[in-house]
């Protein structure tokens, strides 16, 4: 199989939510043509993501609900727990430990990393604050797989080189910064002001904005 | 002109964004199939999505990049300041406050509310902490455009009811819950751990991972 392209994945992950959306309405069976206008791209795009994976439903008689939803978590890798770990228990670091739907998608938040002695040791969001020195150990025996990494900007390299040594094969990252990992290392950036650049579209034009459903 | 599909924005904010990039490199022209490559569409939804809004470039010879760049950034409504208040002081709000890149885009950070007596007349990130109940008035003065909320799920559609009541127009909503507004004001919701279900992805084919150039 070759590679296949980042943004194949994002529309899988909404492939996924739209299936999810018509499973818990009952509906069991769905086309190209519906995902396409539920994700808003073209069907032949809807048949060429899936084909990357191998052949889904049938001519003609489009896809069962209920397995392709299973499909898609199996390909995504969301039929299985993820333990998560968060380096950097500043402010963006507890508020995302108190985050109410962090387990939506067996995610699970298994420990908080610092490097500043006033809080190492203390109990955040119910789990014990390790120090960094900790790291190595504390993945090991807990098994975490993915790490958020919510520290400043200038110790966001430093702080992914000990996630990637820890043996660490996913990272979020929060800091508005590009950081180096090996190429078996996943990094996903993640800009919450992102939206901020549509919201001044729909300001400036309220009359295009699209009826929904 | 008929409504846009939201999905068109988005894709409007990627090409700006390339297009920025492109020109930071002095690149002068560019096509529909140089944008659809770096984008990952196809070139016919790049031209689909620019002909919402006008024609642009010559048939044959492609876009003259700063040109395109300009339009975009005009109707995306990026040629003019925009500002901004943080609505919920609490770990989160206080997070986004301090984030370095927050004028990238020229977005201001005007003023914060919140309706914890204990922080309100204190000042965070350089900016004074407003009560809820001065909010109409110092949207008014401090012409704010955009209110991020950051307040707890069960706050939040009381905290969007005083935003849209102040004349707000725009809400970048963090909290992990459906708000509810007037048509002609625009919600987007923002969930960070969206690029979690990428990762998992990632963590189990590692080879399917795409070069990047």
């Amino acid at each position: 199989m070759s590679t296949i392209p980042t943004a194949t994945i994002s529309r899988l992950v909404t492939y996924l939510r739209i299936l999810t959306s018509l499973e818990n309405q009952g509906i069991k069976n769905t086309s190209s043509e519906q995902l396409a206008e539920e994700a808003q791209v073209s069907a032949f795009q809807v048949r060429k993501d899936l084909a990357y994976f191998g052949r889904f439903g049938t001519r003609g008689a489009g896809y069962t609900v209920p397995t392709l939803r299973r499909e898609l978590r199996r390909i995504l890798g969301l039929n299985r727990p993820w333990n998560v770990a968060i380096i950097g228990m500043g402010r963006l670091g507890q508020a995302i430990s108190d985050y109410p739907h962090f387990e939506q998608y067996d995610f699970s938040l298994k420990a908080c990393f610092d490097n500043n002695a006033k809080v190492i040791g203390q109990t955040m969001s119910g789990h014990q604050v390790y120090g960094m020195d900790a790291l190595p150990q504390v993945v090991k025996e807990k098994g975490i797989d993915i790490g958020f990494l919510t520290v400043p900007q200038a110790a966001a390299q430093a702080a992914a080189d000990a996630l990637v040594a820890a043996g660490i094969k996913g990272i979020l990252n929060f800091a508005p910064v590009v950081i180096n990992v090996p190429r078996e290392v996943h990094v996903e950036p993640v800009d919450f002001l992102a939206g901020l650049k549509r919201v001044s579209f729909y300001i400036i034009n309220p009359g295009l904005k699209e009826e929904l459903a």
